[in-house]
């Protein structure tokens, strides 16, 4: 049934730029079908009115790890080999165990629906069944997204990895299988190879031609630190570049949708790919900076014409908080305007609330905007604690809330459906 | 009367490490009497008993500016110049007003109250009623510290400016003798130049005068951006740097207990003359990248010899929070490794606790440690909303706290008297 919410709606039409109405838009189905700036006066249809509270287009979360949110706030004192040795791969090892998978991720899900993100997309682990799992608690509860059984065959523990090419392509098989019997209609699978040094590339040539003949999009993970630059031009002398050992099966954007986390030292041959195939970047500032991985050039691919979304990286990222990964990519981009390069001036506000809708949103098609046609993603946010003795513009509130919100909406409404 | 505190306390006897203690804490007027890991059976003295939860020092904020609190959070993508124009020197001003000042102070009091700070070093207005106003509300709330009226006599408004030296100087002399008349017992004054541009000679004279006659110590800002540094150095050609502009006029530790904020582009000589004179820095790293100022040397102030502690720097920085200027310390030093030096390791959440807890707390005295005979400050953290399938060690507890907690504990307790 069709329903009005009124509020103050914040989008952002034009990168840096923040479009504020105060309005009702008007739900049908999933979509927003008409946005009006006068009541609705007369009208049988109901309103849900939440005054003059903000109210954003709901958040896409292009980059995270389920399967690693037990340990979310620890291990970030600890060098990366300690790290993937005594947290990653145990914690992920884990969900080996169905009964543990339910139990871990209904944390997972119940923190991801509080939080403002209506979309992500989400690396689960090895395990075909923890997957499905996941993949119904998500459905059920109401968030949309693209869930990735992890694919990885080499240079992992033995208790973790999948033992042959042929084992992990029949599961992951199995799994896509799985996924249509199951008749999601929230959620959808991504081929989720864990990233270049982890699989073979037997195993790389047929997730490329599963990806063709079933049409399924990819993720994964690109340029994230040099040594793992220099450790995939030793293992694929006969690539150019890092983005070239995806792309040469086809894993690359184009005609397989692909997002690609972190980005951070990209050449100019890898960048010039990434546009031309439209590959969408996750942009973790959070999680670089955690992990001393470094600060990605987001302000440049943002306003230079590459596709750029925010990405969580739990656990890597220490929160599902995507404001507070907004704050960072700000931050960050200051510091890196400091300290790295003048050519581009640090994000704002405005930029980095595009990345978290309107630019991440795109891989999921109409998403982001409050426009007719797309679908109704929408965050009420509560700003209870936040009063002061002066006046604030719609952006100031926005930025405040920013800054010290508590990050969790009022309301929250994924394709139409209200679930918070 | 005395009380027994039970929990688990962490605390910092040595930079870098941890120490965590299950057991009572004896309190005795306003310090710490005995710390007994046995059950006090039989005991007639009542016990406050937190079971397991954490119990950390109360944590000492060595910056921040009350008078900006109301635009906290916002005014991040703007410039400096307009920032100042627009933001801090107009908000300052209304502070004229003791009826506004009352209104917002409260606010503040209210805020940095339900914090884990127990102990602040604040930057008021230029406006002797209204910081009298804000010492009062803060020895009502039963939070300790030093508070700051502004000196201010040159390169500022015409709106927002103290006329001459002399009835700048005769304000704070007004001020000082009304802070005793008013019997403050939690409370004290500390004399407050903006900074070197900002305060004539005379008037600087006048101040180093002061707090050798009447025994106060003294806070300022010293080489947050090099176009600072440069105008010191025209202002003041007779001076090899920076700090030299305060310690002519005895305003520089030694004798006068000093607090400086940032010190992020500190030469040698300035470094060798702070550490001479026991000069506390107060590292601001949420306020350092917020205003695009730079990363501070921090863990080399730590590990060589410097005496640090954090600031919060409101409004510079966005939160009174010191669990997130903890992490930001991290995050920032990690960067710095990164791409400025590598001849520190990055800070880890133990040196982060010191910083906020033994390392600040020093400029108090016996504070920070749950030492007998240290005053005692505590604060006992609510994990809850942080539950997880996984066990954690009570460092992993603390470290999940500083990245994912709310920051405001659920018990507080300052010089032995509990306030939340």
């Amino acid at each position: 049934m069709p329903y009005y919410v009124k509020g103050l709606f914040l989008d952002t039409p034009e990168i840096g730029q923040i479009r504020a109405r105060r309005g009702w838009a008007l739900v049908e189905g999933d979509c927003l079908a008409a946005f009006r700036t006068d009541a609705p006066e007369g009208s049988q249809t109901p309103i849900l009115d939440f005054g003059d509270q903000l109210i954003l287009p709901g958040f896409t979360d292009l980059h995270l790890h389920a399967a690693q949110y037990a340990y979310c706030g620890t291990a970030m004192d600890v060098e990366l080999i300690q790290w993937l040795r005594d947290y990653a791969y145990p914690e992920e090892s884990r969900f080996a165990d169905p009964a543990y998978a339910e139990r871990q991720y209904a944390l997972f899900v119940r923190d991801l629906k509080a939080s403002a993100t209506t979309r992500a997309c989400i690396f689960a682990s090895l395990h075909t069944d923890a997957t499905l799992i996941l993949m119904r608690q998500m459905e059920e509860a109401g968030l949309r997204g693209y869930v990735g059984k992890l694919a990885m065959n080499r240079n992992c523990p033995d208790t973790y990895r999948e033992p042959s090419t042929e084992e992990g392509v029949r599961e992951t098989e199995r799994w896509l299988d799985a996924c249509d019997a199951m008749g999601f209609s929230r959620v959808r699978p991504i081929l989720t190879p864990r990233f270049i040094p982890s699989v073979t590339d037997d195993y790389m040539a047929a997730l490329g031609r599963i990806a063709r003949e079933r049409n399924v999009p990819m993720q994964s993970h690109l340029s994230e630190n040099r040594d793992e630059i220099a450790w995939v031009r030793s293992l694929c002398p006969d690539t150019r570049f890092y983005g070239e050992a995806y792309a040469r099966w086809g894993l690359f954007g184009g005609d397989c949708p692909t997002v690609m986390a972190h980005c951070i030292y990209s050449g100019e041959a890898e960048c010039a790919l990434m546009k031309q195939n439209g590959v969408m970047i996750a942009h973790c500032p959070t999680s670089n900076e955690n992990v001393i991985a470094g600060i990605a050039p987001a302000a440049r691919y943002l306003r230079r014409g590459w596709r750029i979304g925010l990405g969580s990286d739990v656990s890597g990222g220490h929160t599902l908080n995507l404001f507070a990964v907004m704050m960072a990519a700000i931050q960050n981009s200051k510091i890196y305007w400091r300290y790295v390069s003048q050519l581009e001036k640090p994000l704002t506000v405005a930029d980095t609330l595009y990345m978290a809708t309107a630019g991440g949103g795109r891989f999921f098609g109409k998403v982001g905007l409050f426009e007719p046609g797309y679908q109704f993603d929408a965050v009420v946010l509560s700003e209870a604690g936040l009063n002061s003795t002066r006046e604030f513009s719609p952006l100031e509130r926005l930025e405040r809330y920013v800054y010290r919100g508590s990050g969790n909406p009022q309301a929250k409404f994924c394709a139409g459906e209200r679930i918070v």
